[in-house]
């Protein structure tokens, strides 16, 4: 690689390009500019590379990627690991991108929700459906407690010992979070819409037999209010399947409905936005409004868009070529192609075949 | 398939779809029409499906195939044959196309060189770099005798047996058409530039025992002219390493300089063509400057093109979504998902998963 990758005494990252997903496209993204000997920086909100391919379908089959009959989310994200291991992309995960300023110099400052800081001169948005948000519960008032008595996430499991838990959800999240505290809280209600559950059938046999022994409780039901009393969420009401409203006392909620796509911060960058979707100037570049910043795949949009991840594929490679001149503004980029250019095997760190 | 495939008792094919080009792009043409249920049609100038990538390098490693980290072009052939299996498109080949002609019912006239004749809805040119026709030797009034006397094709051997022959080139085809001509020409010389073969070395040894014997002739050096007499091709001029220029005496001349692609019959249908490439309206469609005929892949240019096999995969994508409604007037196209349509699975042959 002919770029330099400095980090500033102040812990800033220079970098040549930020692509901000790490889903098929934003790590197809890494193999284009990589072509043309840019390194790249990933950023995800999720701890795993892969995206929606991974976090929503990880198993299903996929039958549209060109030239691979079927895989899988999860096979898709292992190929294009292995196609963009020579390029060596520096991974960020399980952080949000909070910030993206234009500075005077026409680099951007980048920020993500764990502090970690970019001076770069690109980015590229490949954040398809957006960041991957825990689903809220929907109730009147309840986003008070959010983080005192409400949470979508455990950071510290030893916060809920002692106390009256109520868990929602019937996923694998909601499922081992109550074993896990059972017996160490004051007591579990896992409470769940239906009595059919997503999760393990091992974990919802364990929590039956637990409920069988009293050492836990399952209730059929959904929240549809709250009670307060000095400020303190004191009580929820649970409506049954029967249609009955009941009470029921706690000291925190515990909420596993899983995750959704948010466009969050994205939406506060200054692009042009056009139903949720980032807006491209033209399908040359595919550079959003703000020069430097480039949107592919599922996030943007533009006459015709269809949210295949084969057209992610192609904008991401056309999204390399109208960056390389921030990166390189000298540099006369040709299009040289992987089977006959030596240049690029050397770069791909392969052999350049010898017969004609 | 929803459509009518019919045959006219006059043998003219009706088709919703014909595809020039049996490349990748070709190829994964018949997929994205086949996932709108249109069924297609593919004509290719080769004897084999698989165009430049099989024509030109079967065994070279491809590696910017996104989500397949190497393979040849023979394997990437052989992956998308595989994958429009369920379509099962007809094959047309080893013709080309020789007229496109747009119809009163604003359906097209096609016909190949072979005679196969089609009224299609719609037209998918994905001709590459165009279709392969022989390298042609570059000597002064030679064209005159094309086809009388000078072949860049053997269609029938036995017209060149009791004959003195020249055979030009050094690839597989010169050296098996010298070794098999042999013995029942009245003579036969081998003529190559240099000697250095490309031919199989079992044929080149082959061809050397021959010469050894007496049996038929090497000679290096190049075609730089000819003398006629009475219109009659009598003798090739031919200059050897040594830069001699030496008279050869012949009643043929067979000549094996590879093929090379042509723009060929598909500048004369009425398509705006830019230095030798089809524009396209627009990218949303890449439909040509005559509504119902598509141009994908190599073929086609507009801003920001780059001839990337994956940009073609993008383009056939899209034409599709823009060529339905000229066959399914009626019919609103909705966008779906292989991963999670129900429809699609039948339309694949596939089961649908029943987890969720």
């Amino acid at each position: 690689m002919e770029n330099k990758q400095t980090t500033q005494a102040n812990g800033v990252i220079e970098a040549d390009a930020v692509i901000i997903g790490a889903g098929p496209v934003g790590l197809f993204q890494v193999f284009e500019l990589g072509l043309l000997e840019i390194k790249a920086h990933v950023i995800d909100s999720l701890a795993v590379v892969g995206g929606q391919c991974v976090e929503l379908y990880p198993d299903k089959p996929i039958y549209d990627i060109p030239a691979v009959p079927v895989c899988t989310g999860q096979e898709l994200t292992d190929n294009l690991l292995k196609q963009i291991e020579p390029f060596e992309p520096t991974f960020h995960l399980g952080q949000e991108v909070t910030l993206v300023e234009r500075r005077d110099d026409g680099r951007f400052d980048l920020e993500t929700s764990t502090g970690t800081r970019f001076i770069t001169k690109t980015i590229f948005i490949a954040a398809g459906v957006g960041s991957f948000q825990p689903r809220t519960l929907k109730v009147d008032g309840i986003e008070a407690f959010e983080g005192s008595q409400v949470f979508y996430r455990v950071k510290d499991p030893s916060q809920f010992h002692g106390k009256n838990l109520v868990i929602c959800g019937g996923g694998d999240s909601a499922l081992d979070w109550a074993l896990n505290l059972v017996g160490k809280a004051e007591s579990v209600v896992l409470l769940h819409r239906r009595d059919d559950f997503r999760a393990a059938p091992a974990s919802v046999a364990k929590m039956k037999e637990l409920c069988d022994n009293y050492e836990m409780q399952l209730t059929i039901g959904q929240v549809t209010g709250i009670e307060t009393k000095d400020d303190i969420l004191s009580e929820i009401k649970v409506t049954g399947a029967d249609g009955v409203t009941r009470r029921m006392p706690l000291d925190n909620l515990l909420v596993f409905f899983g995750l959704s796509p948010k466009l969050g911060p994205i939406a506060e960058w200054g692009l042009e936005i056009e139903r949720k979707q980032l807006k491209v100037m033209n399908t040359e570049k595919f550079e959003t409004n703000v020069p430097g910043i480039f949107a592919v795949g599922d996030i943007n949009t533009y006459p015709g868009k269809k949210k295949l991840i084969l057209s992610g594929f192609h904008e991401a490679a056309l999204a390399a070529f109208g960056a390389a001149p921030y990166i390189f503004p000298e540099k006369k980029i040709h299009m040289q192609y992987t089977t006959t250019s030596p240049k690029l095997h050397k770069i791909l760190g392969v052999e350049t075949p010898t017969f004609d």
